[in-house]
């Protein structure tokens, strides 16, 4: 039995259960988080990481919010708005957490302004939106799988960067959903793993979900990528994505970009894997999105062990953007965005309104 | 008083003293280098690192194995020439260690074919060329830091790959003596620092270099390299060399070819500083150049801390090979080979005997 990346236990009264992503995969252990300030402080520190399951847990958290007490609807009103605005400052890049908060408050507003509003009732309602959730990303990801799986052939060699696999979402992935998709369906890859740098998602979990599934892969350091795939024929690279703004500009963990750039290099097709829920239609372009900087020890004090002089400057921003120019195809739910053009990104995701 | 990156301490039956690389920046600590193994082993382990470095730690090797007890020189000549094969399969790609190690062999040769042949003098000569080899690579290291400042202006932002700094050689550098050298000069410099997984030599030791020297600098992950060089518009890449085929394919700390071609989508100019006793023109392309491949656990376990999953692939190769293409220019110490031909490269070394 695979470990659930996160989990709803119990009913309106239940809480949150995550993996915590810190501490794999040497350790398997569990967060549960019965309030709010766990679950921002969860997301804050990566205990649970990956634009989709950041998505899905603060939709559960937004339940956990619901079970502040209060005796009027609109008390309760109040306290979820409150925590949907604090859980909104966890993180600032992926922008799921955003559009399943803001679908969360929809829900909420609705709820609350029915003839006769009642708290219960409000709850259930929550409950039942967060599930929904939930089940939509775990939809999701396999359809992205058997989309993206369509694009890769038999003797493959692949590579990935980052972490956004079954760790990233509420169960499966979106770029590693494609290898696992191929790889179910008979196709032989062999995939190669960027480590990721400074918090090595790459080595710790992506690593640890291919051995899982017993998928071929090797694991190099982010700086050798370019020289892999000169030396051993790499036939594609599949990534996920935090952000993907209207042109198709997409933001993914730092280190995409340098991935992109040798790609294109050696006419490599780059992929993105994502959910409708993390385009944001609102950005025209790539230059819009916020990109999160981290606190500088993750850079100087790998694994708890400093390596940097004392009065070196650092600077640590936690996702770049790749142009559009540079992804040969989005693969989202729906099916395969191509080329990356905000025409056929609009045709795809429909108006703004449409959007599951 | 910086501490020396090598010194010959004593006569003919002296020893080699060695700043221990592997426990900088944060223990400044000493190897004293009594006999081949001990300095065999200090090559192999990074303990002396950087192409000039180890050859001319090489040719003061050559000198340990001298100290032999023998009463012929014939005698001396068989040993030495064992250790100095000896000596060669330390690390295969630099080939600064070649190189010295074959001139030491040459004069070797010729002090063994003297009339009257003695082994002391043959240990004099040993002594002297050893000496002359170090000597030549402190002018070499300022001749090129002279000759690069040139590029640089007043107020530019630079990035450099690993270490080519004073740890790398003797003293002072390749590639960070192009910024030393600019810096006194009084152009204001700020320096980008790739931290070079997997041993850190950027972080640990150029960023130490650069603190010491007072040149402002920021360390970042390899990965992130591109991007800075997107937001933070990068005016000029510096990296040094292991080995330079005769077509300008330049092997280099692996990461330097992925910083390349970051440079080149971005319209950096990207320059190589390494001495002509980097240059290898029997190979006609980089294609031909060993890539050392290191223990995995370099990947896996960072600072003594496993990372990665057990039944995880991995690949370590130390080094890649940047196409002459993506080089603007190469700084040695005779001046600026550019554009990289192999005519211009040729020119500027003259026939193979010429070369000091």
């Amino acid at each position: 039995m695979r470990p659930q990346t996160l989990e709803w236990l119990g009913g309106v009264d239940g809480h949150l259960r995550l993996i915590d992503q810190t501490r794999l995969p040497g350790v398997v252990e569990f967060v549960d988080c019965r309030d709010v300030a766990t679950l921002w402080h969860a997301i804050k520190t990566l205990q649970v990481r990956g634009a989709p399951a950041i998505g899905v847990s603060a939709a559960y958290g937004v339940v956990l919010a619901a079970q502040a007490s209060a005796t009027t609807a609109a008390e309760l009103l109040q306290a979820i708005q409150q925590q949907i605005d604090y859980l909104a400052t966890s993180r600032p890049t992926a922008v799921n957490l955003f559009w399943a908060l803001e679908r969360m408050r929809s829900i909420c507003i609705a709820a609350t302004s029915a003839v006769h509003p009642e708290v219960a009732i409000i709850r259930e309602v929550l409950l039942r939106e967060a599930r929904a959730i939930d089940d939509e990303d775990r939809r999701m990801c396999r359809a992205i799988g058997a989309h993206g799986a369509a694009l890769l052939a038999d003797g493959d060699n692949v590579l990935t960067h980052c972490n956004a696999g079954g760790l990233a979402t509420s169960d499966y992935g979106t770029a590693l959903a494609v290898f696992f998709s191929a790889h179910e369906a008979g196709k032989r890859l062999h995939v190669w793993v960027d480590e990721t740098r400074p918090l090595w998602q790459g080595a710790r979990l992506t690593a640890w979900e291919l051995v899982e599934r017993g998928i071929p892969a090797t694991l190099i350091c982010d700086s050798m990528a370019a020289h892999v795939m000169r030396e051993k024929r790499i036939r594609a690279v599949v990534v996920g994505a935090d952000r993907i703004a209207a042109n198709g500009d997409t933001a993914n963990k730092i280190g995409t970009y340098s991935v992109a750039l040798a790609a294109a290099a050696h006419n490599i097709p780059f992929y993105v894997a994502a959910p409708t829920s993390t385009f944001d239609l609102a950005l025209a372009s790539g230059a819009e999105i916020p990109i999160e900087e981290r606190a500088v020890e993750e850079v100087t004090t790998p694994s708890g062990t400093r390596i940097a002089p004392a009065g070196i400057g650092v600077y640590n921003p936690a996702f770049d953007v790749t142009p559009a120019a540079l992804v040969r195809a989005i693969i989202c739910e729906r099916g395969i965005i191509s080329p990356v053009t905000p025409a056929n990104i609009a045709n795809q995701l429909g108006p703004p309104g449409m959007r599951s």
